[in-house]
């Protein structure tokens, strides 16, 4: 099959590979009918990350049809149109039993195009397939289901469940972004009076609106502090969500917390922030962090199924699977090109 | 009447102040029969409070009797023996209402010996009487009531409630000062399976032991990480508290956690830490910090007076109001002294 | 002054009753600007509410302005155009220092137009002025207000917040009269998937649909428990709110739910369901009941002023103070006028 | 294999049966060393449970010694040491995925001994073995383990947990028969401030004071109204527990209730209760039904391991598995014997 694979820091291509094969009882080898690119895919491929092996078929995200199953797989079958999600969860593990599959201590989590062969490929191998993959009801489109193995339930569990935002509240959201934008769509489930969306690129704040900002702030011209100040008579968000993931945003976002204020970091960190503490010790804030952990993938479906939700609004631009290279390059100028999610399909 | 008045960075002592008179329908006039001690006192006399004029009497813990009370005060009256709590409440504000009473907005909050007079005096006028004093029952004595103005709610509240601790849990404490003994001691309730007290000083963490630490690390010569992943099959502790305010043992602290953990920082801190987010950004944690708001003392009193807590076992040394001196010499010099809490009756 | 007097079960009369004064220094005399009437009211008038003593002005709801406040009372004053909520709050019990206002433990809770003279007047005397009114902004009419004096918080607090309405769930809310249609516009915030109207009433069901409500049955026509299992997989709804009071109700309201389901009873009853245990006590249901807190009002004012909730729907009739006859005529013949709240006004 | 088979109402005999067979390939086949009869299991006997087939190996707790599994089976393994629980769990459909696992979808729940041959035999095939078995740790004794198995989770999940036990609250718990008595012990873990046992039998009222009840009250010779009351300024208790499963009681256990008070139903019920909810209506009830999902069995274990809590307690008559017809004889008359419960080891 051909696939794209990591071969130490450089350009992507679509090359040959070899095709999966089931290796345990639980497997399932599912066809790639749409997979899509991930941020993480760009560091990789930048050599970032260390985990990720020479080699290694990268992608992990993907909509399929399973092929075949291993001897073990009750609940997927030949034919099954899935999802096939970022996280896989062995189902047996302790964090598994309590709900917290990102972080599966019995081969799972985030193994596809990290530690196991992932999904940018033509083919994929999809460990514990029981409880890796959802099956897709026909009236959701592949794309749509896509956008649901990472970036949604990651927006909705890791920016907006851990911060608990209730109606009424004033969230502002650091990054619009893929994932940014996912909180801002799952923000809004819960009616919040206000939600900001703050970036340098008005392209993205554009993109902020359709998604459900109602507030947003260019913060290379403004003071999204400011800002929110001036919709919350001067004491702060209720909830912050970052999701960019630098020491500067991440400052930014515990600075613009009211006291009491929750604040969910989403965003992929290379580097220490400095967390200033002489202020917040008396503020009553609570941070996290988190790890997608796709509990929410049932929901989510369900949230597509009756349209409260619209997933397609993420794609911009669509190629053959083929078409890799020019995919990978259109998402890595996302600046220039207005990239959110780029959709490759067989 | 005699009070410690702050007059710019220096020595404490017992002077001469105007008697306080009341100023507002909502005051009551409390003459001092116990008062204590607490760390942020040594911080204003060494003139690192700046919020805190010169002039101002300080101390913010009291039991003591009624002397007068404003006209529209209802539930207190003359000659009641009550509790002088850190944490005046408004009762009105919104964040009153909430029962976030030490961020008031309606004028209470940390307010005594900080922008009102305070408790280190004979007498002292406690604003909004009616929430912000508690009456006493005849069983709890004095200086057992007292530990309850400050140092127990906090380590309860900002320490074990915002970290929730569960039975059966592994609990670190780093610091075993008198708050994060009360913190050890409140976690206790809960049944964790392990407490874990962290600190250099071996008199503390005797201490700590009487609190309710089944564990102790002196992290002056052993590895507070290693005996926490011992204890957990090397996954870290459930639950971390930050009992002394720097940045390094903030910094331990996140090294001490597992996934999923939730840190809970009680610690009063004068600088930043660094949170190392290129670490921590996947691993679930949940961090908070808190001012105490004192919802918990009525719960706290009744667990008093049915002995499922014995707050005497703070109460190292015993003074006269007017050996004020010497009690902030043996407070100040803990390290040699072994105070934890030292009690200044009338 | 003028206003409705309970003398014994009987017709309700707009008659002479004395200019209620300031009796206490937290008191404020209100003139009451807009009142309605609520279905307890009826209640009290057919003798069913023994605790309604002959001579006591009846009604809990209403806007108006301060006339008039005593000694103690700080953040309300003569001019200020405020919500008279029908829950009165001492703001210094044990209860309402932990929100619980409705609990009232210091001579508060549902005390106008019960045990004090009520609403349905010219001038009313709140007691606790500072914890029983809130300030109305500018851009909240009177009668938009006026419904957050008691229905709305109702169906908010009691049923949508104690029954944790979650997105994606599907809500069954049985009963359309107004504190169910409050539930409806409530539960909405939440971004259920599916919120099922259960009533006997066509005109209620369309109302129904204007509150949220996208599926509606007519239970004198069609089964509810069909319709319900039909949207669910057969399993039940995930949350029900009873808004009727009756004993088939309540267990028709058990037979909808699905195993895990929340079930809130918001309705007023008079009479022992059965509650069939022999075969619930497996099926992990939480049942929850409730007398309203109104600590929702200032969330509720801000979803107000931000226009995400609308509650002007709810008035369908509009009357003069001194035609309360024909209002109390028009609002106990809901069936045939449709009446949902009248709202009567100076 | 010899085993207890249910042949319709009558008397229980150990007979011979059919030795299990790996009929699926997620199996576990277990010898049994060790098992024990619940109440349930008398009801079976008694005709009282129409989902029970004649024909049908009964019990639904063991420890034991795996002797073959399953290909698919992946954490358990021929000769390790288990803990056969009474709910068994498929790990994949919808509610497992939760930590629902009495409510499983994919072929679990409460099976053994129901609609699966049981445990009370030489041997039993154990469906989804890897995630419906605990591998022990040799400190703990099989009939330590064995408590785990039904009646300590019971009465921890379904009981404790549920009702959410607070320090310094006040507990009513009704029975103390084990799942009463396991009630109580796991409420002690929260450190109420009294834990109230209401039992009419003196001896089980003994025991309850053995497993952490502080009153007692004989409520055929005394009022546990009066006696809750007392114990609460006259407002009622914080927690009520229900653990007997009669109309009466369920009644009892609201009349006990403070307002704003949770009620956790953990008996087994055969007829409706009558539910006041003309007086309950306002009282601000949580009330909740449930069967064990068994989500705490590690946490139970981590503390049976730490001697925090103690189940020999439990065990008060012991016999081999061939003297099963005493046994139960000892069980159904524990009124006279003081049975509470009764081990058969191999």
């Amino acid at each position: 099959m051909k696939a794209i694979i990591y071969r130490g820091p450089g350009t992507p291509s679509w090359d040959d590979a070899p095709d999966p094969e089931i290796t345990d009882e639980a497997d399932a080898i599912v066809r790639v009918d749409a997979t899509t690119i991930c941020g993480t895919d760009l560091h990789i491929l930048a050599g970032d990350v260390p985990s990720v092996h020479p080699g290694r078929v990268i992608g992990h995200e993907a909509v399929g049809t399973v092929e075949q199953v291993g001897s073990s797989v009750r609940t997927v079958g030949e034919g099954d149109r899935v999802l096939v999600s970022c996280i896989s969860s062995c189902g047996m593990c302790a964090s598994c039993r309590e709900g917290h599959f990102g972080q599966c201590r019995g081969g799972g989590g985030w193994v596809l195009g990290h530690t196991y062969n992932g999904t940018q490929a033509e083919f994929v191998r999809v460990p514990f397939a029981d409880t890796s993959t959802y099956q897709l009801p026909a009236a959701i489109a592949d794309e749509e289901a896509l956008m649901l193995a990472d970036v949604v339930p990651t927006g909705y569990e890791v920016g907006v469940l851990k911060s608990r935002v209730q109606p009424g509240e004033v969230v502002a959201v650091i990054g619009s972004g893929p994932v940014g934008l996912a909180a801002i769509m799952g923000a809004r489930l819960f009616s919040p009076s206000h939600i900001v969306a703050i970036d340098p690129a008005e392209r993205r704040l554009e993109a902020a609106k359709h998604f459900g900002a109602d507030v947003t702030v260019n913060d290379s011209v403004a003071s999204p502090l400011e800002v929110v100040r001036s919709l919350t008579d001067g004491r702060g968000a209720d909830v912050v969500i970052e999701a960019v993931g630098l020491p500067e945003t991440f400052e930014l976002a515990v600075r613009l917390t009211r006291p009491g204020a929750r604040l969910a970091n989403v965003g992929v960190h290379g580097k220490p922030a400095a967390f200033h503490l002489e202020d917040q010790w008396t503020r009553d804030l609570t941070v996290t962090t988190g790890l997608v952990d796709t509990y929410s993938t049932p929901l989510l479906m369900r949230l597509l199924a009756s349209r409260q939700i619209d997933t397609r609004k993420f794609v911009t631009h669509r190629f053959g699977l083929d078409e890799f290279s020019e995919a990978y390059d259109v998402f890595a100028r996302a600046g220039d090109t207005g990239a959110l999610k780029v959709v490759l399909s067989r």
